[in-house]
């Protein structure tokens, strides 16, 4: 099932299920009791916006070898976690912004995964059980913003930071996924997610060890090797091919 | 005014303002419209909760000096910034649980600002006009889950590690608060919000020139020098006499 938010006529926020016939618009909680309305709208009438409202944005820092061959013999002792404010979530389409005293951003384009329900202290085996579905996010960063004892708080947390979309799609197998970024047309990401170092089951195992993880979180599991920075003016493009493109004009100031 | 939310005898959470009469129960948005139900419990009859569900909890680091003769002549760069999981959130008088791997916590007294509006780009001189109430909190911390390259989150996350409360306070001068901590009775943490190295309305500003933080937004504003380590058995207590007194035991293990 591919999910979407859209903004219809009226700049009202609707639910859909995207489907042969156009986006299907639904009511009720996507995480519990939903219902058809009955209204189907064309794509074409509708502007999407980010998937969700995410509840909490997680993210796992340097999760990524290049090749089989550079994997770790053994994982370090404590995986990089960090926090993106919500406030950073902009949907497809949507201008990142970059500052003036930041001058350059880095994009990251990564799997993103919905948790659907209430998760502590889960086995690795009953993760999948606490998936609702999985979206695209580009982690965008200013390193600039990075303090020198190693926060990155700030770095990541500029509003337009965390693109978000353009569907949930609840279905997908995790055996083989792709993920791919496109600076201005040009391909500069594509790892299979083989390459995590630490593996989606296993973060969100981990992660529920220590907190309690709640429906609408979002985890970002990591970017792929070849990120790079954007400047005012480019247009990156997130793709992962069951999902879909997340694509994000760059533009200079805030709003 | 004073903002608490409690349990009533049904274990529905309500919220209510705090009077001579007792505690009037309100309906509504906090942060909008909100009305007396005509409804009045007795203190007595109620279990007080976190006084509210934060849409973020996001802290600053080391931002007290011990004395005035330590202020750095300039403030660093960058100030420290970190978020904490809404799900590490817990009420006056919940246990704070300190899980196996983890052996003992470190308190951390603080003054907690919960902001009232949406705010983007606020000079300091605005900042006020932001700001909705105070409450208390204790940032428990299991630095044993600090990363070494310098990432806190792990370490800030765990559930139960926010305690929050008792009330929020509405009104308060900021010209002079003294922040305390009290570990089985014996005080470890007295300072006023004077020897802040960042104030309040620097930092709000400052947050704001990065993110648009949102009604419900908690902000713990540092703590002061003397924070220790709790084992399980012990209490603790931090109080800002405007506000009461937020006092939680330790137990071991998890839920």
């Amino acid at each position: 099932m591919r999910i979407v938010r859209f903004m219809d006529k009226e700049n009202n926020k609707l639910t859909g299920i995207v489907t042969e016939d156009g986006i299907e618009e639904i009511s009720g909680d996507i995480f519990g009791e939903w219902e058809k309305t009955g209204e189907i709208l064309a794509e074409s009438e509708v502007t999407l916006i980010s998937p969700l409202e995410p509840n909490q944005v997680i993210g796992i820092g340097a999760n990524y070898v290049a090749t089989e061959k550079d994997r770790p013999e053994k994982p370090q002792d404590l995986p990089v976690f960090f926090f993106k404010p919500t406030s950073s979530v902009i949907g497809p389409g949507v201008e990142i912004r970059i500052p003036e005293s930041v001058g350059e951003v880095k994009f990251e384009s990564e799997l993103a995964v919905v948790i659907g329900k209430e998760t502590y202290q889960v086995d690795e085996d009953k993760v999948l059980d606490s998936i609702f579905g999985y979206t695209i996010a580009n982690d965008i960063t200013a390193p600039q913003y990075f303090h020198k004892d190693g926060h990155w708080t700030l770095g990541k947390s500029f509003d337009t930071f965390t693109p978000l979309g353009p569907v949930i799609e609840t279905e997908l197998d995790l055996a083989k996924v792709q993920v791919e970024a496109y600076q201005n047309g040009i391909k500069k990401q594509d790892s299979s997610t083989d390459l995590m170092i630490i593996s989606i089951t296993q973060m969100i195992s981990y992660l529920s060890s220590i907190m309690t993880l709640k429906p609408g979180d979002v985890i970002l599991t990591g970017s792929p090797v070849g990120a790079e920075f954007l400047k005012p003016g480019d247009k990156i493009e997130c793709r992962i091919m069951e999902i879909g493109s997340l694509v994000n004009p760059v533009i200079k100031g805030v709003k």
